[in-house]
């Protein structure tokens, strides 16, 4: 694919900068302002005009947008974003470098993110959470916010730097997920989770530290930083390196619920 | 945006109320009946045949339904129904007035939903629920309908009026929510819940009662309908009233699974 | 709808069988070959390109594709695939006959789906599954692939002839689970699961039989082939017979954990 598809509908007043692709029946509005050499796949819509917003979104360079994508104006995103199939990312969100969100992901607005995170799929980021750097979100990951449902509270939850969040994790409003750390496969976290730590279960308790995950065949052992730097491009390798050193410096109380 | 996107394809069939306005590349087809002042967004397909159902589907006045979106012919849909991206309503759905219903929700058909429900994403409402007014379900709530899975058998889930679905709530077959009943978030629910219990656990507990759920910093106190009136029309509010009043009013006994 | 509707994209160098139907806007890339009286609805991408493979996607005849499905080239799909709306299928799939698969599903790829297998929605399969034939995955259900996530080891969940996994279950790397097995609602399973267990909770326990599981009311009980063989073709008939006789004379050791 090359060039605008003939039959996709870019709107005159959108920028559209040098190379970049628009899919079969996607749409640029108005306030669509796109980097160099993005790619947007099938039947998106880029720069959804909202009354909660004004403003043009900006698209950094070298994106790809895969098909069915949903991005509203009123947001700025930075370069080497990529997203799956499907994905919503409402207003006000103000997104780092090198986002990667999986398949039917939802970034609700009026949100931070820091760079080179990482969501999966079915991934939803409630309205005002603040994201740090190099976070993993897996697949079924929610971060609420309303702490008394329904009522016009709002308390967003905060994901600080390195930390992993497994499949199928509810954040309860207003949880601090600490640096580095790790909550395990359908627990559900509330309160304030110290850095590093590892938390599982219903209630949220922190079991040990996160240099305690280990995979025994091959030796493997967190925090992940320390095995996984090759996915990540030049410009990140200092400050994963940094992190890295800063999560395994840490100690945790053990047998703590996390709030 | 204003009257029919040029690149949007309206069956000669279909009809449109006044100041209907159809985004890009989406479709009505012939048995898409749209009410005046709708909104409908890009790459939405209204009216899909099926051989399930026959007739129209009609969407109420002042609705807006947003990109991505899908309504199957052989449903009724009342006045400003709001739905996120990419929902799908399937034929022989009954809905009330000012549904609202977020990115990715799935409603099955052969189902009633009542006035004012408010929907949040990835909601699953199975096959025969019937749900009613002013019910709210927050994100990935699950209604299942398969007693023995799988086979032929049907038992779907019945939600009364003001109550409240938390995020991961799976409710099981045959499940009957009481009014104003409030199921906690992760939890697994059957049987029949008590008016006004609040629900919590893997089994289903019934915990207490809704008024003691607070909020300490806010000092506000279910039921819900106290504090967040004011997000609905001037004619919800007098039931709102009665339905919160009802709910207040309401005992229930402790400690006790709802089964 | 007959024959490809005016809107639609085929393009060139794709490949359409006889009485292939093509919605609304869809696309149809070069790599798409389309088997005979196969069904596509408005708004799909069939045939997309990635660097991950090459070659088309053979899509067997009589297929249903329903709106705002993605299916990349690469893949290899037998007859009577039956999708819901915005399903995704990635490369490298390869899928047996009469596979159905419901909203929001996403196939990740790099797996293999044998016969007659029956997908609800928001089902996410791993990169790298294996999964049998007549096997049942339920709302929800998630493969994942990573025992130390994030990192890049990879060890895919094997899923057995005759299995049902219900509603939000999250099968965790390696998993295998046996033939004719049976994981409730919500569980999160791990290791080997034996042949026709009964598996539930966080720790994924084998319970009892399948044959103990059973509907009071109407007298059904498991193996579920006993009860459910009307909704399959004829072809099927004879290979559930046996799947369900060897199933029914499986013995299991009760209370152990599924690892």
């Amino acid at each position: 694919m090359t060039g605008i598809h003939p039959t996709a509908f870019v709107h005159p007043d959108a920028v559209l900068g040098a190379r970049v692709r628009v899919g079969a029946f996607s749409v640029v509005h108005a306030d669509g302002e796109i980097g160099d050499d993005v790619i947007i796949g099938d039947h998106c819509s880029i720069g959804i005009e909202t009354p909660l917003a004004e403003g043009i979104v900006r698209i950094g360079p070298n994106s790809i947008i895969r098909s069915h994508a949903v991005i509203y104006r009123g947001s700025e995103i930075g370069p080497r974003l990529e997203t799956g199939h499907h994905v919503v990312i409402r207003e006000k969100s103000f997104i780092g470098a090198n986002l990667r969100v999986g398949n039917f992901s939802d970034i609700e607005g009026s949100c931070s993110i820091g760079d080179f995170c990482r969501f999966h799929g079915y991934v939803h980021v409630g309205k005002g959470s603040k994201i740090g750097n190099f976070v993993w979100l897996y697949s079924l990951t929610t971060a609420t916010n309303d702490p008394l449902p329904p009522s016009h509270l709002t308390e967003p939850v905060e994901i600080r730097d390195g930390a992993v969040v497994c499949v199928g994790v509810t954040l309860m409003p207003g949880t601090v997920v600490g640096q580095g750390a790790f909550l395990t496969a359908g627990s559900t976290v509330s309160g304030s989770v110290p850095d590093a730590a590892v938390v599982a279960g219903p209630q949220g308790r922190v079991m040990c530290h996160v240099s305690k995950l280990a995979h025994h065949r091959s030796g493997l052992r967190h925090p992940w930083m320390r095995h996984l730097k090759d996915i990540f491009p030049a410009e990140a390798q200092d400050r994963l390196e940094v992190l890295g050193t800063a999560i395994g410096a840490t100690r945790v109380l053990l047998g703590k619920p996390a709030a």
